[in-house]
């Protein structure tokens, strides 16, 4: 597996653009498509839409609109989800059933039409095969930098790309929020084994962040297999099956863990590690407590373990545990034993290992065999300022 | 019902004092008792102490420490709970198994018990029946007032006083957080009635206020009746017995009000209704997520209505919703009709309710007839700056 560069674009038959606030993303061929997408009870109008779309498995162009969710704008933003598949459809010579359409910004106001009649002209205008990272800046709003990814692996001896971006920031708690998504590959990939690569991904990687606690109305993952790379259709029965589903893994992985180390306003990344669970889900209930704790997060942007918070999250999270088995660690250090402060000269040792940008926080309960691992972030006063300024 | 000063020594027979953060508070002779205590799977030595001290449901005296949990001290800290009764016992002449204990602060550090030792002697030898107001300021962490509250009525014909004092700020969240409140008064109440009434009030005070969603290792509300008013014993059978407990749930809610308005940098308080929910269980799972939502805090202190994060949490709530029929109100302006903005208007006059420093956000589901209410604030700069500098 090698990394490349281009993102989306990466891969043969992909072209993007990205301006004002709009990102066209083409394929050349009808590609095989699959997508996840949110699962809060109140959803953007674009996200019914691409899941009405997705039932075909098949797509052509994605457009994207950033600075404007269109959640919460009853009939009228359905109306303007499909004009937007519309208009990129005018733009791009295609039928508007081969559009999907994201949107991601502030909710409960109507989409600026016009603006977005004129972007998705301009920017139909500057399709590239080299637009990946154009593209991956268009989408972004709060965020501080593109994120793209791309890798190239052979299947049937033939190079394989696949590409990626994404937007996140804010709004994200495992199970997805305010994020979008965006895989291509030149595979060719029967549509349900991508379906099923893309949702196993998804839980190995954009599930697994947060920053806090919040979900969104507009969160969206694609990705658009058009088999250019006239690989024989992958699907679990090929042989090299493992090795593409490997790299897609690795490219939603990098993808989410970029959006946590660009989460708002985090100045440090922190890997929350859960072992001994009685069961996986378990784990992932002191998981997502200590890393969506605001006062945990707080410790951790002053520099403090406080140790206590931690412990004091898994205790609620409703997990099983016995509190005079839970052992925690920072990287390799152990702070807490059976318990109780692991020693006397525990303190500093800890506060030097979390001092960096990046450290791993485990908690072992010891009463079985359950894993799971969350990433997340510090929080920090520009956490407070980016929210609170964020304009409605 | 008339409001008096005091606090938990307006009530007669109850000494009480506060200093160098020791807090002791003493019935003149042994008083009913009823607790409820965190649920918390992580538990403070001085919790579990209780618990078991509450099963004769009587007791005589209360010493609080701050500074210092006690909590996740194993062993050590089980032994040092019990040594801090049995120094207020001695200094009282009191026997050990009549001293309930009570700790706040910071987890997982062993209690300084020479402190604590001189501190209880020197607060044994201040007691007075005006001490209620230094009991309060001495259990005191990030509070910045003290937090007390007595009333008067008439049980039998006979004046009956209830008096409270409470300490809050942070890790607060239903379910109480690390939050100590202790009631007295000198009615005499059964003490299955005594528990019954002291749960009751909590579950509509101490279990609807919210700060930043974190649960404690601490949280301890004990409440002492010594009979000294010289009522017939009130239990539910007595014709006055609702007057005796809608007094108790007025003291345990202008406690619980007086934490939130008092919470970690809150700028603002916000009352959280919910209703026309399936069940009052879904009201509550939506206040609890708009309530929690660090986008939806950090949003109110920005100053900012974005009702479309408050729609947002609600979506995600796990509550029964249909997103084309939720309506929101702040104060009485309707924000969101339908699931989509009320009007042209709206910004601007939403954004005026909620200038003040404190207003009503009303949800209304429209699908059954579930209510819950949440009393919560918003999340400031201050509250990184204090979370973050808080030592461990």
């Amino acid at each position: 597996m090698k990394d490349i560069d281009g993102g989306i674009t990466a891969p043969r038959g992909f072209r993007a653009a990205g301006l004002s606030r709009i990102a066209l993303v083409v394929s050349e061929e009808t590609a095989n498509a699959a997508g996840v997408l949110t699962t809060n009870k109140v959803q953007a109008a674009p996200v019914r839409l691409c899941r009405a779309r997705l039932e075909n498995r098949s797509a052509q162009a994605i457009v994207v609109n950033s600075g404007n969710a269109n959640a919460c704008t009853g009939e009228q933003g359905a109306k303007d989800a499909e004009k937007m598949a519309e208009l990129a459809a005018q733009a791009l010579g295609l039928d508007r059933e081969a559009v999907l359409v994201c949107s991601t910004g502030v909710i409960g106001v109507p989409l600026p039409m016009e603006k977005i009649e004129k972007g998705i002209q301009e920017a139909a205008a500057v399709l590239s095969a080299d637009g990946g990272v154009d593209a991956a800046r268009a989408i972004m709003t709060t965020d501080t930098v593109p994120k793209t990814e791309a890798v190239e692996i052979a299947i049937d001896g033939k190079p394989v790309r696949i590409g990626g971006m994404a937007k996140g920031a804010g709004m994200i708690r495992p199970d997805m929020a305010t994020m979008l998504a965006f895989l291509t590959t030149d595979a060719g990939v029967a549509p349900e084994a991508l379906q099923e690569c893309l949702s196993g991904s998804v839980r190995k990687s954009f599930n697994r962040i947060s920053v806090d606690g919040d979900m969104s109305t507009n969160d969206t993952v694609l990705f658009l297999a058009n088999g250019k790379a006239g690989n024989d259709v992958l699907d679990k029965q090929h042989p090299e099956w493992d090795l593409f589903a490997g790299a897609v893994e690795h490219i939603t992985r990098e993808l989410a863990l970029m959006i946590v180390r660009d989460g708002e306003g985090a100045t440090k990344f922190v890997t929350v590690q859960t072992k001994g669970a009685v069961s996986d889900g378990d784990a992932l209930k002191v998981c997502r407590a200590v890393s969506d704790s605001m006062l945990v997060k707080t410790s951790w942007f002053g520099g403090d373990p406080n140790w206590g918070r931690v412990i004091d999250a898994a205790g609620y999270s409703g997990a099983e545990l016995k509190e005079e088995l839970v052992d925690i660690y920072y990287n390799d250090t152990i702070a807490v034993s059976n318990g109780c402060v692991a020693g006397p000269g525990v303190a500093g040792a800890v506060e030097n290992a979390i001092a960096g940008d990046e450290f791993t926080l485990t908690i072992d309960l010891k009463l079985g065999d359950g894993t799971h691992t969350v990433y997340t972030c510090d929080c920090s006063y520009d956490y407070v300022k980016i929210n609170s300024e964020y304009t409605s």
